[in-house]
């Protein structure tokens, strides 16, 4: 029998779950593909009376994570609690009990990355989470080895899953965002505490991660313009896609000469776009590099099985360095802080979505305050008048943020303007 | 100064230059980024009087390769001159002398990768060769790496960009495939000897390397079923717009229990399938896994700097392994000898052009001598009669084609029927 490394599992949840399915399922082809074996050998969790669909044998089941921890013949942990409370207590003191860890949390790596990349690098052992950004995606691995001899300009994406299955399903379905989401938490598709997700802090940990190792600029998640889909109506979409476009939930990370800007945001993405495509709870990424050109990695953003594929073959690749003597072969490939670009410095398209007195000459007025701040228009269209209030919508051509919010202060201050009802950003097409 | 690995290029054309030109441009960012610099020392290449777009220092050019083979102080090597000639020889002999070996040679992968690989386990260097297929696509450390824990069960994609243009370009310029090629030859989009593309010989290639990685299942190139598309016409291509698809040249691999289809062919692909929608030189690659389920990548396959960058990324890898100590760590990920399934036993859907007597009941004859075999109908289209010759044109349900080469002979032998003029497999919806 060839040779075979242990591992052990922190937290029992959808992640851990689908790692340990997976391993037990195709334990003999890794064996056969790999030349050694990869065995779970203990799984803490605080609580075993909950009952998960696949339960580990009561052998393997463990209490208290600091078994595992001090376990000297376990050279490999995952973690898949979540979040930066015990998580980061327990992942610390596994790097520093000489442990490679791998990892799919998110907020973890995103806040706390440099330090625990620091301790790892001195305690020579890996630290990998190919399942924190877009679940199944090899983006990490990707971006860390495969793209590694380009300089990328532009890494963007959709990176939360569930936003993306609810614009899609408002879109498909016409409904409000409340109602989606009231069903997409029955049928497990947005937490129970959804604001993770829907206000846009999550897709801003996975940018925070994409452009520190993208770009090598270490961003704090503070850094990160972050605007969630509440806002989004049926409106608002039904207009996009009068004028080709859907509505995605974008996170953008680009370089702007010796700054990056990061933001992550409800955007327009024309229909013909390969984004566009991008349905339900699927994630994808693209990447453009001096030598690579446009890439894209499409694939599923979460699930029990797609993260705990991803999870696992960062499990083979940690596996692969202790048999082969060389831990902590990738890690940081951060080069210095990001100085982050301000966002009224960031250009972009808008869509506005404006309520009027439904008069004779207000899109003329509207027009010349944008105007004289130097916003032009790329296409109008004025709709859905009921006698007193009408709407009239439009998409600006590229200008930075800055000059468009003193233009929208200009449009505001128009007698004729109840209101600026939505304000969506539009992808740059050129 | 930190530490510098030096390298070999065998071979300076389009790839090698293209090498080259990344790790002059970006040598810097990859040295902050890997902890150590990977350098240009030589490079080898029988004719230095063409002159190319970048040419190197006098001082780095060499005419015999064995000058690089023999130098002790070049630990990788990069062969990049194609085929499997001079090419076999070299790495053969650069393996047995102890050196790594990148390479994007998919012939010589395809053909003679298990020799190699073998060579280089034995030697204890790497062998790598991502840009062998998908050009900048992350294919192979993909399959090797992040999805190694998944039993994957499909690889299926467009992995030549000549192809792919000439059939968009048909597509959208309504031009015939002679004349498209023509240009394309004229463009340098196509070889002045294109056969290895348009025969689909090079996709049967890359098709193997797949099989071998994904699957662990090793196939003779000659077990792969491979039709090119020189016999497309506009008339095919129009009438599978009219049904809802455009034409692809696909290359499939899946598992059919514990044997493996394996075939290269022009394809109708379902206009809203992602597929439909990668144009011009783009390639994209799908995998379906038990664990990662559908995954995508996308990317140029092909090009000076877009396979440059993937040849760069093995580079940088090997080069880690040089730096570590743990040279040969990712090998051979084979199993075992692929067991082909026939054709014959391989289900598709299949697209029919058929000239006929323009004469009441022909429509009738034809269903009822492809119904005799048990061959059915998914739709139908009858068109262009000139009052003697018409043309049916129709896409029958998913049957084995070994069934329905039957129920072809009985439709050719039918008083009404001219000729098959066309018959194009369809991707199975489902």
């Amino acid at each position: 029998m060839s040779e075979e490394v242990k591992i052990g599992i922190i937290g029992y949840g959808v992640v851990g779950s689908g790692l340990y399915q997976i391993l037990e399922k195709n334990g003999e082809e890794i064996r056969q593909r790999v030349g050694f074996g990869v065995r779970v050998a203990k799984i803490a969790d605080v609580d075993w009376e909950r009952q998960r669909p696949v339960m580990p044998p009561v052998e393997m089941r463990v209490g208290d994570a600091y078994d595992l921890i001090s376990d000297p013949e376990i050279p490999i942990l995952v973690e898949t609690i979540g979040g930066t409370g015990i998580a980061l207590k327990l992942v610390r003191a596994a790097l520093e009990a000489g442990k490679s860890i791998v990892t799919s949390n998110k907020a973890l790596i995103a806040m706390h990355g440099e330090e625990l990349l620091d301790i790892a690098e001195a305690k020579g052992v890996d630290l990998m989470f190919e399942g924190a950004v877009g679940g199944t995606i090899p983006i990490i691995r990707a971006l860390k080895e495969s793209l590694e001899a380009n300089h990328l300009d532009t890494i963007l994406g959709i990176v939360n899953g569930t936003t993306n299955y609810i614009l899609t399903r408002m879109a498909d379905e016409e409904l409000e965002f409340s109602d989606v989401l009231a069903d997409a938490q029955k049928l497990g598709y947005a937490e129970a505490d959804p604001t993770d997700d829907i206000e846009g802090y999550d897709a801003r940990n996975k940018l925070a991660i994409l452009s520190a190792i993208g770009f090598g600029l270490r961003a704090r998640v503070e850094d990160v313009f972050t605007e969630g889909i509440t806002r989004i109506t049926q409106a608002d979409l039904k207009y996009a896609a009068q004028m080709g476009y859907v509505v995605k939930l974008l996170a953008i990370g680009r370089r702007q000469g010796s700054r990056v800007e990061l933001h992550v945001h409800p955007t327009l993405v024309p229909k013909n776009h390969p984004l566009a495509a991008v349905r339900g709870s699927f994630n994808a990424i693209f990447v453009h590099g001096d030598g690579c050109d446009d890439v894209m990695l499409y694939g599923r953003g979460a699930g029990d099985m797609p993260t705990g594929s991803a999870v696992a073959g960062d499990v083979i690749e940690a596996a692969r360095n202790v048999v082969g003597g060389c831990k902590g072969r990738v890690l940081c490939t951060c080069l210095a802080a990001a100085e982050p670009a301000p966002m009224d410095e960031v250009d972009t398209r808008t869509y506005l979505r404006i309520r009027v007195t439904d008069q004779p000459g207000v899109m003329g007025k509207i027009a010349t305050a944008l105007g004289d701040e130097g916003v032009s228009l790329a296409s109008v269209i004025q709709l859905d008048t009921d006698g007193q209030v009408a709407e009239i919508v439009l998409v600006t051509h590229l200008c930075a943020e800055g000059r468009l919010n003193r233009a929208l202060e200009r449009v505001k201050a128009l007698d004729v303007v109840e209101e600026i009802a939505s304000r969506i950003r539009a992808m740059d097409e050129g």
